[in-house]
Formats: structure tokens, C-alpha cells, sequence
């Protein structure tokens, strides 16, 4: 019942063969990794104008087209970079990799940390903005907005589950919708008014200038819009996830990425220029152009729509790239390994789990308010763009590869302007917020680290000498104790009792008395039963119910000596029902975990199975 | 470390010989069960006037001593109803008892739920009711509310874990200094008023009288007042924990309790009366008259004071009661057999914590707002109120002892009243609220019976025959068939190993493959090993660790048939760090989970312990 309910929600269990069949094409490879670049399109213009607009008034919109102009400049640098590292780092070179590789294991660290708090944060913010989209919409259901959002986060999650195919087909269909229905407003828009003279006239008016441009603003406006640039990281990390030939693929998909921002971002830049749209708190830079240019028809809607669905997509983008980056970490060692296994379908399903429980935990700390989240976000990215530019500038100069100057120009030019975006961004927003991000990059580091020492640790003490040999074991001669704890003579136990006696004729029978009364009964009915096994009764006046018997496994009075191995047989019933473990049990299970420290003690646990009507 | 920390906060741990040391005499004994009668004195009487004032105006001073004589009449009805019931029952004669054993499990189940619901909701409307105390005096901790009153329900928690005696004498002053403040600003009042003259002029002015009173009106805020009367149950219930001779100290402190009660309530009735006070939703009565009294002196604030602290520490007598109830009905099977366990410190800490819960969640989810809670409230005590009067006066008419009439005249009586108050709060309250304990009752019968037949079937099918003697085994012809799972060739697996060989000389190593390098590593290695055991390889397509494991075994390829026991020796390392396990072990923990449900299956856990630095 249960299982099948599963089936059908998250789909048919998937063999590791089915992995290949799971894998990209280049069709559906595009909208699962870059619905996080094409939706950030929607707003980076928005915000390079927000800056602007109040000091040099008109003039904004020629300043904001130059910014734009070095986005996208910026994003060709990165996308021309990325192919170089998806050359060099065939199984998935994100940043963590290749900061890694190049610069170090702290540098690598860093940068998967930056990295996997921006994925957080991309998923918080993004169900955020389309629940805020939905309650603008409804306002009656403003005081569920929470719940909203983590029921958006939650169905997100499930469609991750799915597998990887699966859940590309789920959610690739919406960004291919966006692209086309924005494309074809911008054809429109620009046919209107060139060919048609349409008129162009703002729909608010545009503020006065109140002083001029200067260096500073005018990098404050570049780097207000790379928010456009957040989610270029997802398709080099996801060489892995594409078919075969991958790196092949994998740079198509990047460089269709490229064209298809550079075409969404400047259309929507040149049309914004064209029709004078107003950066304002209700309504919406596209919104403002859509409606100038279909009014309130349908197509205003479809606009609106599209746009509002690619906006949580953009949370699917870090349900990609974060579990495969969990994976790369932990196969490492520096996160826990369950999160290098794949689940029953195929899925990083821990990551992806891991994933939306810290996102459902931001969004009910922080109340879904998106404005409080922003400023947190788009540092860790370019924190780990600067050390993968860097770092692939490093391997560069040091290998000194054919074309190696030509190489590390790009990468360098790179890690300056996105050093400097770091620098820009964690600056302005240092007090907004950004600090918070300086503080948990170390704090994670050192996790990791830790994580790391401990698992070299254990596996330093658990490795084995070839020439270590098994004991030499005479097994007629071999000494065998069994000790079987008895709280009331009953079937389980006497099913215990059966199985120590296959395995040992050293038995002794421990009682620990809590209830004299109750021990009182014990031993009358085990003198009536008699079978000649010893019952050894030992007082606990603190009601403890392990102590006792640690102590006498110890103590001189029992007959194993100190290095002998003592069999703990621990009846144990099995019910069916899930609560009927609420209600049995719980002291077997105290003494098996107290017993699991004792260095001498082997612990078998006999099942009796109790069946239910 | 940690056991020392909380050493520190509990008090240390406790002998079951030192419970009679840690039982109540008849000093600490009344303030500890009754704090939550003496508390609601403090708001019983501005319950009546509120009912009574709008509509009879300055009569109703005349009506309102009527009803605190009604109520004082109930109440020592009650007293001595209950002085009979502790004079039967020696170990405790709670509601949920005398209703079990004279009207059958039912009744007593619907008792105990009702009891337990009160008492729940006793913690959550006191502290509560504390909180807004505070917070009326320091208004920026108005947003804080919730965090205030669920540390406050905590701190209590950690007073009661410390055990029964420490915690009488932690929450007994309070009441004490309550009923000293009070009963002096009685003596002072009256004395000022008749000894001395003083006027007494109303600070508010008295409404004018809208109609004449009515059987209904009346009935009404005599209702509303017996929530005087919602503490009374605690002490009959608590005869156990009274020092020896118990019965006769429990009749000694309900009798006390009484007398304080007749004094404090009929004082303040009487007060009221003489100054008029006129009840208001921000100045409460007690504040009006002390105001009359000590004008804003020192003596007012202490007497505001001890009214808040009391208010608080109702939720004790909570605290008190809670654990008890719900230990007998965990003792007749009805509850999760831990509730009727003692913690290291003697009380009942499972059932303490349990309580701490509950109220915890219903403060989040009622947002520490009073008002909500309020007609829940007081419904409950009646209900059991009326079950064990009704209880003990069949009880009287069957058995016919000596002065039965008389005895049964007095609870006949008493179920009758209480029966007509839990109607008259039943019909007014429905729709506030009080309509959800009439579904929550039901439910929680429906649990408790659905808990004890869990427990008869286990036990019926674990019960013992005598005569069913242990299998016939002859040890030394004894098939021993064991299996030890291994991931890697390590010590761990080595210990297991050798522990295997000790009990067994059928021993096959099982490998499932998910890692098909992996795989393939350690076949290289186990051959290079070569110690002449079997290694078991099996493919799991699907990635699961368990289901080919027990397939082998079930399959004709394995060489045990389906009756022998087969033995499972699974190495599980032991890290001593908290967090260690989050790293490891998942796998053999989900191993040991399923194996548990075969069987023929016996599971050996051998431990292998990692230093750490």
C-alpha cells in the first residue's frame, strides 16, 4: 500500500543501467540548467535602472544599455570560460572542482560553500517571488503565504524526485513557454514601432536628473544587473547529467544559454530604451511594456504568466546543480556520504531532500518576505565565479598549454571583473545582510573540514594489513558466554534463550531488579520451570537498566575474563503496526546502545515476530 | 560533562528507597496541590459579577454572595464526597479510579481523558495567564509572548524533574505568601470598614439594574464561578505521594484546603460586597479592592505580585497531578507503558515532559492568547466531577454498608449538582469552544482502548505455557549457519569475522554489489586475503542493500533450509562523538531494521570502537 502510493507519486523504481537512458539531451538539457540565467533576465534590467534612473534621469536609459552591453560582455567572458573548463574537467567542472584543482582544498571548499548557500537561496527566493506573484494576484491569501511557498517548495521537490529525465520534461516546458512568448513581444514591440510609428509615450513620468554619472554609480548599476548571471555555474557542474558525447553537448546547451540571455537581456533592455518604462514598486518593467504594447488583451496575460511560472522555475535550476555538488563534496569526503548515493529513482534523492528542508527553513524563519533575503543572495556566486576564473588563470600559467597566454587573458580578465563584482556587491549590502554570508562561508569550511579529518581518521584506524590474518580459531575448544537479560519469562524470551543455547553452553540468564515485587514473581516461575540454567539477579536502586549489568560482565564474580568476547542475547518482539514501536521496546533498545560501547560485547538481537488481527 | 550539567539543573539522581523521603507532609503537601484551587479564588468572583452585574445592577453584590455560598456549599459537598473516597481508595482515589471501579473502564477511561485534557489545559491558560501578568507591566515584551510562556513552562518542568520533595518546597512558598497577603488585606479591610469607619466608595460607577434575576442568570454565574472548584481532584488523587499514615494526611490537607478556600473566597465575596468593586476588563477586582484598601502602597504591589506568582503556579498543581493519572492508567495499560515508569530523580519525568508538550503546543498554536482557551476550559473537571460522584454513590447503593444512605445522600447530591454545571457550561460555552472537548474525549477513549488491546494481544501471544519446555539441543551436533555482510575488507569486518567463527564453522561473507568497481576492488582483495571462505556476490540493480541479502538466505542456492536459524554478523563501528553516527552506520542500522522482520533471522551486532583524538 504504502509502496505503491510512492510509485505513483514519485514514479517506478529506476535500475543504475536506466542511468544512461536518464540523462540530457540538448532539448531538455537547456531549460533545467539555465531557467535560473533566463529567469534572472526578468528583473536585472529592473534593477540597473533602479539605480540610475533617480540621479541622471533620462540619461539612464543610454548608461543602462552600456551596463547591459558589459553583462553581456561579462556573461560571453564566462560562457567562453566555462568552455575551456568544460574541456579540462570532463566529469563536471564547477567551481568547487576547479578551485579545488587549482588553488587548494580551502579554496574549493569556499567556493562549494558560496555555492551551495547561493542554491539555498535561489530556491527560498524564488518560490517567494512566485508565491508573491500568486498573492498579489488573490490577496485573500496573503496570510497563507508561508504555507504557500513551502507547499511550492514541497511540490518542487517531489517532481526532483521523479528522477532526472522525468523532471526535466516537468519543469522544461514553462522555460521554453518564456522564451517564445518574450521573444515574440519583442519582435512585436520593435515592428510596432519602426515599421508601424507607433507612439511610445512612458506610462510614468521619468524623474528629473539630479546630478551625473560617475564610475561609482555606473558600477553599482553593472553590478545590480549581474544578478542576470547567477545561474551560467549550473551547466558546467552538469556535464555529468547530459548524454553522451557530454562535453560536446554540454557546450552547446552553454553557448545556446549565451545566445538565448544575450537575446531575452538586450531585447528587453533596447525595448525598455524604446517605450521609456519606469522602474516603480507596483508594476513591473515587463509588465510595463507588455501593456504598452498588447494593453490588457490576452498576450498581457500570457506575459505575466510565463513570466510568474519561470520565476519559481528558477528554483528547479538549484534542484539540479545542488545535489550534484553535495555529491562531488561528499564523494570527497567533506560532507556526509549519504549524499553521494543515488535514491530508488536515480535522484541525488538526500541532497535533494537536505535541499528543500533548508529552503523550507529559510522561508519560515524570514516569513517568505522576499526583500529580506535578496541582499543575501548573488555574493556567493560571484564569490565562486572569482575562484574558479581564478583558479583556471593559474592552471594556465602553469602548464603553459599551447594558446596558453590567449587562455589566461580570458580567465584573468574574468576573475578581475568578477572579483570586483564581489567587491561592489558585498560592500553595498554589507549592512543589508551580506555579512551574514561572510560569516557562514567560514563556518561551513570548517565543517567540512572536520568532516574530512574525521572520516581519515576512522578510516586511517580501520585499515587493514594485508598480513594481519584472521585469529586462529580452534572451534571445538572455543569458549563461548551467552548472557540472555530476562525482564518476564515469555515466548520471546524463551525463543532467546533456544538460539543461545545453539550458540553457547556458558549461559547465564541476568535479571535486574527495579520492582521487587515483580522480581519476586520472576523467581518463583523460574524455579518452577527449572531448566538448570543459572538466573543471576542483581539490584538497581537508581532504576537504571544497564549499569548493572556492564558491572557484572566486569566483575570478577562472572566467569569470562577480561578479554574473552561475552554474547548479549536481547529478546526482541517484532509488531507490525508503525506505533507499535511506541508502545514496546524501549528498553531493549537503551541497552543495545549503552552495550555498543563495551569493547568485549557482541550483541544479538532475536526477533519475535507478534502477528496483529 | 553533560551528565554533570544536568546534575546541576535536576538535582542528582535518586534511589527508589528514597521515595518515602521524597513524600509530602501535610506543610508542603497543601501548597503543592493546591495552588490551582487557591488561584482561580482569585477570579471566581469577578466570573459571577460579570454574569450578574449588567443585568441587576447593585443586587447583584446581594446574588453574588448567594452564589459563593452555593459554592462553598459544593465545595465542602465535595470535600467530604472526596474525604469518602480517600477513606476507599488508600493508593488513590482519583476520578478516572472510582469511575473505572464502580461504573466499569468506559466511564473511567472518559474520567481519566477529561482529567487529562483539564489538566493540560490548567498548565496552558495559567502561564498564560502569568505572561500577560508580565507583559501588561512591560509592554515591549508584548511580541515576545509566546517564547515567555513556553521558557515559563519549561522552567516549571525542570522544577518537577528535580523531584517530588525539592520541587514542593521550589513552588510551595508562592502559595503561602498568596494566602498571607491576602488574608491580611481581609482582616485590614474589614477592620478599616467596621472598626474604623473608612468609606467605602465604588472607584467605578455600579451599572444601572436592566431586568430582575432569573433561575437562569443565576445558574449561569454560579457556574461561572465553580471554576473556584477546578483543583480539588488533585489531592485525593495524590494520596501516594503523601509521607505516611497517607489516607489520613490527604484528608488533613483536603480539609485545610477547604478552610483556606471557605476563607479566601468568602472574604473576598465579602469585600466585594462592602467596597463595591465593579468588575472591568482592565483593573480586576482584587486590584480594585486592594487599591480601596492600601491606596498604591507597598502592600498593593505584594499583593499583585502574589497573585501573579499564583496564577503561575496553578500550572503545578498540574504538574503534580498530570504524571500521577497518567502512570495508573499506564499501570492498567491504557497509556505507553513509560508514562508509569520514575526517571532518575523519582518522579514521573516521561509523563512530566509529556505534559510540558502538550501545553508547549497548544500555547504556539493558540498564540499565548487566554481567551481562546478559557471555554475549553473547566468543562473537563466537571465531567470527571460528575463520573466520580456518580461512581461512589452507586458504590453505596450496592454495597449497603454501614450509614450507606447517608453516604449516598451526600454524592448522590454532589453528582447531581455537578451534572447540572456540566450542562450549564456545556450549553453556554458550546460554540466558544467547548464543543471540541466533546470530540477530543471520544478520541482519546477510542486511543486508550485501542492501546490496551494492542498490549492483551502481544501479551496473549507471548504468555508461556509451563509446560513448554526448551527445544531439545544437543550442542555438539548443532548446525550453526552464519552470514557476515561486508561493504570493505577493514578491522571492523575482521572482528566480525573472527566473532563469526567463534559461534559458527558454516560461515559465507556477502557482498551486494551496487558499485560495480567497487565490486570488483574488493573481490582483487578478498582473493589476495584468501582465508578459505566463501565470498557471496549478488548485483542489486535497484541499489538496495537489503532485499538480495534476504533473498539469498530464502533461496534453495543457500545451504540452510528454512527451518535452521541463520545468524547475521554484521561489524558496526562505534564513534564516540554525537554527530559521528550522522556519518555512519546508516546503512548497517537500515539492515538490522529490515532483518529484524524474518523470522528465522538472528542478528549479531559485533561493535568495533574508533579512538578518537
Amino acid at each position: 500500500m504504502k509502496s505503491k502510493l510512492i510509485n505513483f507519486i514519485l514514479g517506478r523504481n529506476l535500475k543504475s543501467d536506466d542511468l544512461k537512458n536518464e540523462k540530457y539531451n540538448i532539448f531538455w538539457g537547456l531549460p533545467i540548467l539555465s531557467s535560473d540565467a533566463i529567469s534572472s533576465v526578468a528583473y536585472a534590467g529592473e534593477e540597473i535602472l533602479w539605480i540610475l534612473i533617480g540621479v541622471v534621469g533620462l540619461a539612464s536609459y543610454k548608461y543602462m544599455f552600456y551596463a547591459a552591453l558589459c553583462i553581456v560582455f561579462l556573461m560571453f567572458l564566462l560562457v567562453f570560460s566555462y568552455r575551456q573548463t568544460i574541456d579540462t574537467y570532463p566529469n563536471g567542472g564547477g567551481s568547487y572542482i576547479v578551485a579545488k584543482d587549482n588553488l587548494g582544498t580551502i579554496p574549493g571548499l569556499i567556493a562549494g560553500s558560496a555555492l551551495s548557500i547561493d542554491y539555498t537561496l535561489t530556491v527560498a527566493v524564488s518560490t517567494c517571488a512566485g508565491t508573491a506573484a500568486i498573492t498579489s494576484a488573490i490577496p485573500s491569501l496573503l496570510k497563507y503565504k508561508v504555507p504557500i511557498t513551502v507547499i511550492l517548495i514541497i511540490f518542487m521537490t517531489l517532481g526532483n524526485l521523479r528522477g532526472v529525465k522525468e523532471s526535466s520534461r516537468l519543469f522544461g516546458i514553462p522555460t521554453y513557454l518564456f522564451i517564445l512568448s518574450v521573444a515574440f513581444m519583442i519582435v512585436t514591440g520593435i515592428v510596432k514601432v519602426h515599421f508601424f510609428g507607433a507612439s511610445s509615450q512612458a506610462l510614468y513620468p521619468i524623474p528629473q536628473a539630479t546630478g551625473d554619472i560617475s564610475i561609482i554609480l555606473f558600477l553599482r548599476a553593472f553590478a545590480s544587473g549581474c544578478a542576470a548571471l547567477t545561474g551560467i555555474e549550473a551547466v558546467s557542474n552538469g556535464i555529468p547529467s547530459f548524454k553522451e558525447p557530454s562535453q560536446k553537448n554540454a557546450k552547446i546547451v552553454l553557448m545556446l544559454l549565451g545566445i538565448v540571455v544575450l537575446f531575452i537581456f538586450g531585447g528587453l533592455s533596447y525595448l525598455t530604451t524604446l517605450y521609456h518604462a519606469v522602474p516603480n514598486s507596483s508594476n513591473t518593467l515587463i509588465s510595463q511594456i507588455a501593456t504598452q504594447i498588447f494593453g490588457h488583451s490576452f498576450m498581457y496575460y500570457i506575459i505575466q504568466c510565463t513570466t510568474a511560472i519561470i520565476l519559481i522555475m528558477a528554483a528547479n535550476t538549484a534542484f539540479a546543480g545542488f545535489p550534484l555538488l553535495l555529491a562531488l563534496i561528499s564523494k570527497d569526503g567533506f560532507a556526509p556520504r549519504q549524499f553521494s548515493k543515488r535514491g530508488h529513482r536515480l535522484s541525488f534523492s538526500n541532497g535533494i531532500i537536505f535541499l528543500c528542508s533548508m529552503a523550507c527553513i529559510l522561508v519560515i524563519i524570514f516569513h517568505a518576505e522576499t526583500h529580506l533575503l535578496i541582499p543575501l543572495y548573488a555574493v556567493g556566486v560571484f564569490i565562486s565565479f572569482t575562484l574558479s576564473q581564478t583558479g583556471m588563470f593559474c592552471r594556465w600559467v602553469k602548464q603553459k598549454s599551447p594558446y596558453w597566454r590567449h587562455k589566461a587573458f580570458v580567465n584573468g580578465l574574468g576573475a578581475l571583473v568578477t572579483f570586483a563584482t564581489v567587491l561592489i556587491i558585498g560592500i553595498t549590502k554589507f549592512h543589508l545582510g551580506a555579512w551574514i554570508i561572510f560569516i557562514l562561508i567560514p563556518f561551513l569550511v570548517f565543517i567540512m573540514i572536520t568532516i574530512k579529518k574525521h572520516y581519515t581518521a576512522v578510516a586511517t584506524q580501520l585499515k587493514l594489513d594485508i598480513n594481519q590474518r584472521p585469529k586462529v580459531i580452534n572451534f571445538e575448544e572455543q569458549k563461548r558466554y551467552a548472557i540472555v537479560p530476562i525482564d518476564t519469562l515469555n515466548k520471546s524470551f524463551l525463543k532467546a534463550l533456544n538460539y543461545a543455547r545453539t550458540i553457547s553452553n556458558n549461559i547465564i540468564v541476568f535479571h535486574i531488579s527495579v520492582d521487587k515485587e515483580a522480581t519476586e514473581k520472576l523467581m518463583k516461575k523460574w524455579e518452577e520451570y527449572n531448566i538448570g540454567i543459572p538466573l543471576v539477579i542483581k539490584e538497581s536502586p537508581y532504576r537504571s537498566v544497564i549499569h548493572p549489568l556492564v558491572k557484572f560482565i566486569k566483575s570478577e564474580e562472572y566467569v569470562a575474563g577480561p578479554n574473552d568476547t561475552v554474547t548479549v542475547v536481547i529478546p526482541q518482539f517484532v509488531v507490525s503496526k508503525w506505533w507499535g514501536n511506541i508502545l514496546h521496546n524501549q528498553t531493549s533498545l537503551f541497552i543495545k546502545g549503552m552495550l555498543l560501547k563495551e569493547r568485549n560485547i557482541a550483541i544479538v538481537t532475536v526477533p519475535y515476530i507478534i502477528e496483529e488481527e
